[in-house]
């Protein structure tokens, strides 16, 4: 049987990462004495350095992991596109792992990326990630004593120092309602994600900032819970379409499929009936008849910033970890009727 | 610097399958004199065993390594959803790669995935691989010879025998036209994909045979190369909607989404003006006021028997390669106009 590090600190009665730390020759708090015990038993029962220590030490992997909450969602599909791209033209290739958006998934593949020879890491953890993140922020520290190079990317942990590129998602619903009242609607309704996702709680928070902004009374029943996916948005569509309301904010594309199809089934019509503003601006090219007004993320961006903090750590391990946070785009088009005051 | 299998088998004066048989202690055609230098090189340079090698050993990794053509299209991201949530019900994690369709990927990251402690492998090569896959079927060999598991998905190689499973796509077309045939249509045209995809001229091969089996004329204006991209299916429409055609067989849902919107732009109606029946069944949830009649490919049973191939090999070195071809399924929807004759 393969000895592990786990097995080695138990045996040196040290901790795993000091055992990793002596392996790679790299500074660490451990007395000589205990060092050469580790060192003797690794040498003893022919361990093996995992593939990150030998990097370290000796030859570069090449290879580069990527951790994504669901790879079905399109604006995670897109991003793992983008950055395959980027880092296959600097020479390094890309492993793609899935968590299903599960918090226990995020720890278990976080440790499999770092078994299997991996240079640096691009980490978008999963929703549930916010609600007890004590473990993985433990991972990430380990990460940072090994100077081992990573980057969250889309959802971050404010409390965590390190490399991050993200969208200020409630400015981007910010943006998006201001166009809705500055175009004259005042009952405006949103379709939100605020219990699931961070992100989604931002948008909402957005919502409600600029409402108040404009002195808009906010009436509870024209805020509907979605969960992202297109029924959720149907569902919510046949609720707030029977109400007083002239204008919609959907906090992403999927929910606002679900409300066209609710627009479309009560023989709506957009802007006309009633106006509608959207979130990632991905879905123009598969729905006819209105184009969307929308705030749009822009994929190529995001990944483009990440994949340069990724390798300036690369290349100077010392590097002090930035912090970049993007501001979405509003995209006007004809899904928002100018309202005569 | 480390050792690779190539730098041995250069010193040995043997080929690096045969290092790799010697140093896991397979059965080959090696001296017992060659074996011995083997192995003392490798003992010289300190040569560890790669991870596939080890894994074969000793401890297994509990990692399946999934190569795909596009993460971005949904019959594959779908696909690896539905293969990660089986192997995970077995305990097992998947590592996804992305070749983005061109055969040289699919050699290096097949490469990657072996030296990245693997116990098995589903591969989905790149479209490429049809005109040139000398060098792709030698490392399967080479997999073969290892024993080591794998089954080859959606896109296979003939003159290959392993474990596969794949939609007869040539059936599937035969499917849908024989459909617009016996609803009374005669004028059908074809939006194809035959340059590109070995599929997608499988399907049009398809086209063909029902055309001829029931005797009608196939005007060769009526068939159209597209790409499997919506502009491609638009363009194709502005061009097929001019013609004196009834019904159109489209070999994509995306080309499909492209052909709507000329549908659209021309103000026409489906079924009314026009009948479209077209392939994989994804979109009708994305679409309003019409149903599409498809051909559906049913993602979960091609995951479902590719992980039960991939798995019985697990267990049983010596099984017997196993190839299953699936029918694709036509569901009726409202796409279709009867004619009367």
């Amino acid at each position: 049987m393969r000895v592990t590090i786990k097995d080695i600190a138990k045996m040196a009665d040290v901790s795993p990462s000091a055992v990793s730390l002596v392996l790679n020759d790299r500074p660490c708090r451990v007395s000589e004495e205990k060092k050469a015990t580790i060192k003797r038993i690794a040498k003893e029962y022919n361990y093996a350095a995992n593939q990150i220590a030998r990097s370290l030490v000796t030859r570069k992997s090449k290879t580069i992991g990527l951790l994504i909450p669901d790879i079905e969602n399109i604006f995670f599909s897109s991003l793992a596109k983008h950055i395959e791209e980027r880092c296959r033209q600097k020479g390094y290739m890309l492993i793609i792992v899935n968590s299903d958006n599960k918090y226990k998934h995020d720890l278990e593949l976080l440790e499999l990326l770092k078994s299997r020879s991996i240079d640096g890491l691009f980490l978008i953890p999963s929703d549930e990630s916010y609600e007890n993140n004590t473990e993985l922020i433990n991972q990430l520290r380990n990460l940072d004593n090994a100077k081992f190079p990573y980057v969250m990317i889309d959802r971050i942990f404010s409390e965590h120092p390190c490399n991050k590129v993200w969208f200020d998602n409630e400015e981007g619903a910010n943006l998006a309602v201001s166009h809705l009242l500055e175009s004259g609607h005042q009952k405006i309704a949103c379709i939100a994600n605020s219990s699931d996702s961070l992100n989604g709680k931002s948008r909402l928070t957005g919502y409600y900032r600029a409402m108040e902004k404009y002195n808009c009374e906010i009436n509870p029943e024209f805020v509907i819970e979605g969960d992202y996916r297109m029924d959720s948005g149907f569902r919510a569509g046949k609720k707030l379409l029977n109400q007083d309301i002239s204008a919609v904010f959907v906090t992403n594309d999927m929910m606002a499929l679900g409300l066209l199809k609710a627009v479309y089934e009560k023989n709506m019509q957009v802007p006309n009936d009633i106006s509608i503003i959207s979130y990632d601006n991905t879905i123009n090219s598969y729905i006819f008849g209105v184009e969307l007004t929308a705030i749009e993320q822009d994929v190529c961006s995001l990944s483009n910033h990440a994949v340069r903090l990724l390798f300036s750590q690369l290349e100077k391990e010392n590097k002090i970890p930035e912090e970049i946070c993007l501001i979405p785009k509003l995209i006007k088009n004809t899904s928002v009727l100018t309202v005569r005051q």
